[in-house]
């Protein structure tokens, strides 16, 4: 039975946790060491670290301090993996703490976070998942049951310090575009937890530690729903050790991630195992992480599939972009799916926690791009498919997801 | 045996023929007519109507006037249709013509209609791809070989005058914000090709008649490789008669048809049959098409993924921009496939023609969007998996896509 | 384009054609010579020669003698090919003739032929099956529509003497065990058709050909539905030039083919190319043909699954015995058809015809095998999956199958 | 979370536990009860009991008592089922005991117990499959790996006295043609495990409980590898309270269990959820259980595929004998394996662990059946396809599987 390296109690702060980090930085120290070859579990909180609670209420969702996430496991030194290497992780299985058996699901205030559709949900709402063995369900979006299609939604190596300075400069380039908005986030000390450090070194690093938000070149915060329990990834490795970080553990979650406030986020473990392909960045030419995807996934293949081109809400059309497409695809699939009785939000909440996926269909057909949003039909328990004789409303509306108004 | 309503040939101008309009616009006659429930087929040009030749040259790919495209056959009246209906087309199956067991697939120069790594591949080249039944391979591209997921790339109902209007306007409004750019493309009565209309009222409509290039509303060019034989189309019903057009068979195809010249383009037929969900476009808040894949698809399931973030080849930030993202997934996919022998050119290719999938991962992770490329494994005819030993160079580069450098 | 080798006429008699056969001898001539490499098409006659007919009678079921068939396209030569060389086929198409886009299936009357259910449908019966592009349906059993598995039941190659002579000698053994039965069918010289053979030598031939019905080492008639168009096919080579001939093609058929009369029978044609593996027999200890199935099957994978063990309908055990446990997981599902309204002729036609799987689930577990039959429900027009409220009769008995009594 | 309703020690002797029993018969009492609804997890001893040890040495396959077999988890009474309900039992996730991550294969001694291929493995031999999360590997079987298809091999609902009583008149027919053989298994008191039954009525029961091992119309020991975690089974009732049961888990096993001894067999827990169908069996017209597959199975679809006639190895002729050709494919399969450097052991092992396919490919050709054999080649770490330069060694002979000679 593989070593558990890494444990958290939900019932206490990941602040008080060293093997835990909220930032990347190439001098957070090894949490432990493994060989290449060792198999071993970490255990994660939920990307908030227990801030987001099961209950009907989605005042926390609205209140949270978002530059606390996301909390990570690790980092795991890998013995002999130096700079240019590639770190071969295998996902041997993913799973939730059994004292914490559910996920949740939001949308984050338009002035908090916001989300893929946050022009048309700007406030706090919150749906509670609970997991059945593989299946997830929730008591706030009825009607629909998942195969889990478990993920961790972060994950990736240290950086090193040039990469990391590359990291902050064109990001804060960007915030610069923009000084009222949040194009990005720079560096916070205030909340940063740098695992084992203290003291003046951690507060150094804190000050120019990268955000955990974006995902980057070292992987991160990809929030692929496909990088799934069975999945081999192979990662950049930019410091002598790797420094594997895990965490954001999805149980379950659409192309996009589009509710941000995220998939069906859950307290959990990872089970992996790792070895070394030494030199591999250059031998393959790799920039970031590329991977390959479980032999056991959801076998969902019955779809509706809709479609979005790249001309807004208000008619405005736009020249080949991707974004604008996928967000009328999205909302495409909204409308239809309350003729069947959802609300507005409940139908978000279902794209942004299905395994929906987001193809992007077209992008040189100038000036409208194409996106298209599979929506598996097999997940719902009744018939969503178009007929002639018209939409039937299986909902009554009498289930409603929790949401809480800007104070 | 189902009736043939249009016939093309191959060795005659698509002008000459009067079944085929290469614009959109209310006015143009219905070629034929058809009853809800009937089943028939169409035959249809390769979207340049013969323009690029089976040989080893690039220069029509270079040269082609792109203001001819797309060649369709159609419209197609159904008896009984609406506007506000939906007309359910079942593509029974797709073929190349027996006459014409090729394909072409092409980058155009970047100073005459460019695709999606223009930056990268500045000059026309072509590569020539033979369909051996289900299958397909090219004497410019070695060592793959596709399944081929045939589709239309081009299919759709005609627009009423109102539609058509603000697409017009929607598009010149753009054109306006770079008059010395080519954003998209205006009316162009010049080598418009109205089927069965003549005259003045052909001048007329020929003047304002959309361009067939970008996706719309009403489906359109929207080069979706899912949309295949098999699938069954929901399109939105503007005028009496609906008025279906189709053209643009691709044999296969790659997410995003990145080539752009284009995916593997090919002359061939198409076997359908329509029906009709009266008043189907309020009972289900239909916009745009929606549409059920296939039940026969290649079953390819081993893939390899690249993914690709929003910063560019020269280091700058991008907010959230799923376009960057998925350049950089398939530049990504290219240094990788050089590895193993391919020109950039010949990989640039495949990641057009192959049944690549391009999914938006993540995209509310500021400041990165997060896309994925997936390349399956099984189309190559040697191992592309990486492993500790590297990359085996199975191509000696003797084999080389024709090039025609800019005049 | 590939070349037709071998045409058939259907409005003439296989036994005009001398590129026809309908019996396994090393003497038939070969029909036509191809090189390693080449593709080429052949046509064939469906297995009866034409003699069933798309009609709305059984008499033709009941009446045919069964003496004469399979009519088989070929042999083909290719040239190099050697005894104890893997012959590679790759079905790269295969289709209906355009003037025949129907299939037929039966059932054999239990005095001449019978098939798997015999004692439960001993009478003569008939459906026929539209061919409407890549789907079928039967105006004989309503609500089910397929995609085709489409595939040759019968390939294989020429045997060699020695060969010849220990499939007759077994068969005879088995024959001599029953005299009054008809436990297999020995050489019959009055109806074969021999090829190009005449005289003397197509007299002596005939005595001693092996006919067409049970599979063998060299492949033959095997009616496995998933040696599908686009299946890659090895097989033992026994004499110089293989002699590989081909028919009996099936739109589709479910695992077991057991209405005998047969899948979804039909004429057609295949596209087909062939390369050699020298000595391949021996390097892979071959004796029965191997082969890879398509990457493109229908994708049906939403089943109901049918159990059945080694006792049969009265109640009698049997020790570990397949076919009396698939038997009545046949049964078992036709009982459940039943249910939604299907006659049991019209259930047993869909198990017959329908992509169906039959697996061998246990074998060991004395006395009693367990043997599962998995429908795909996908093929339903209609919702066939168990509910607490019952099953609905959606068929109310108005639409029968042909029946002809014996005479 | 889910409540443990039986929990087991495998410190200790399953004879200990009155949660466990190893017969079927209508007195056994309810170990628990549950209501329709409910979720609850069975934990479950592998099913000899922990008889075969995690070892190098074959001898406890070969001397074990298979009078003891299978030790099972329950009855589970349903509160409100009733004789001719469905019980419908979701699998909602089956696993290993987190102290228990492997388990075992074997071929028992033809002498005790044999197998599917007993003539050509006589002896005992053995092989140990360790748990890597979602995978499997063995120290006797190189070059594989598994993604797990797990399954309890053994569950179903208590018989009714009549039901039992058919079960013993026709078993016990069948031995009585064969007086010196072991066609079957009459009640044999000696070995009886009656759960909570004491005294008295427990020696009255066991010399009339039914033994374990076939399968029987309330499901029982199916073998059936589909019937996996995320299954969905409709079991018949016979008794009030149905009287669920579970055991033999199975981490992954290939159809047919052909190795008998049996699977990768486990020790393990089933989290499950049971429902009611009031009259289910009437309505459905249901004999045996009948179940859909689970959403989330390994997705291996590159098969090679070996074919099997009802001739046996000696050239003898059987009439349409699915056994005979299903074991002639094994066999088949065998030769070709070692050719790559497996032993027969090693193949054998990998035909009854690996998620093999086996098919009923043809049953009406007289005389000879069809049965093929699927095996996914992506389980193994090399390239097993055919190619013309014949096959690579890729294994030494230096790993072998433990055997034990007979005493």
């Amino acid at each position: 039975m593989a070593e558990t390296l890494i444990s958290v109690d939900l019932t206490k702060s990941p602040l008080e946790n060293e093997n835990i980090h909220n930032r990347w930085h190439p001098d957070i120290p090894m949490a432990c060491w493994v060989n290449p070859g060792d198999d071993f579990i970490l255990e994660t909180f939920d990307w908030t670290g227990g801030f987001i609670k099961n209950n009907d209420s989605a005042d926390d969702v609205r209140d949270i301090d978002l530059s606390t996430v996301h909390y990570l496991s690790g980092p795991v030194g890998v013995k002999g993996a130096e700079p240019g290497d590639l770190l071969v992780v295998e996902l041997l299985d993913i799973g939730a703490k059994q004292d914490s058996l559910w996920g949740f699901n939001g949308f984050f205030s338009k002035k908090n976070g916001g989300g893929f559709l946050t022009e048309h949900f700007p406030q706090a709402q919150k749906s509670i998942w609970d997991i059945e063995g593989m299946f997830t369900k929730s008591r706030h979006v009825p009607g629909v049951r998942y195969a889990g299609l478990i993920h961790p939604g972060l994950i990736g190596c240290l950086p090193d310090p040039k990469m990391l300075e590359a990291w902050n400069a064109r990001e804060q380039a960007l915030i610069d575009t923009d000084p009222t908005g949040s194009l990005a986030n720079p560096p916070f000390a205030g909340t940063a937890h740098m695992g084992k450090m203290t003291g003046d070194a951690k507060a150094k690093a804190a000050a120019e530690a990268a955000r955990t938000v974006p995902p980057r070149e070292h992987g991160g915060n990809c929030d692929i729903k496909d990088l799934s329990r069975g999945a081999k990834v192979y990662f950049p490795v930019y410091v002598d050790g790797a420094g594997l970080s895990v965490g954001d553990l999805h149980f379950s979650q659409g192309d996009g991630e589009i509710t941000f406030c995220g998939a069906i986020e859950m307290a959990g473990w990872v089970h992996m195992k790792v070895t070394l392909i030494k030199g591999g960045m250059a031998k393959y030419g790799i920039k970031n992480p590329i991977f390959k995807p479980s032999p056991i996934t959801p076998t969902y293949n019955d779809y509706l599939i809709f479609e979005g081109i790249s001309v807004d809400e208000s008619g405005k059309q736009y020249y080949l972009d991707v974004n604008v497409a996928y967000r009328q695809a999205c909302l495409n699939a909204i409308e239809y799916l309350k003729k069947f009785g959802y609300s507005g939000a409940q139908a978000y909440s279902i794209l942004g926690t299905a395994p929906v996926q987001g193809h992007i269909s077209g992008v040189v057909d100038v000036p409208n791009a194409c996106a298209t949003l599979w929506l598996p039909t097999q997940i719902f328990d009744f018939d969503i498919n178009p007929s002639a004789a018209g939409p039937v409303k299986h909902l009554d509306g009498s289930v409603v997801m929790p949401l809480s108004p800007d104070l």
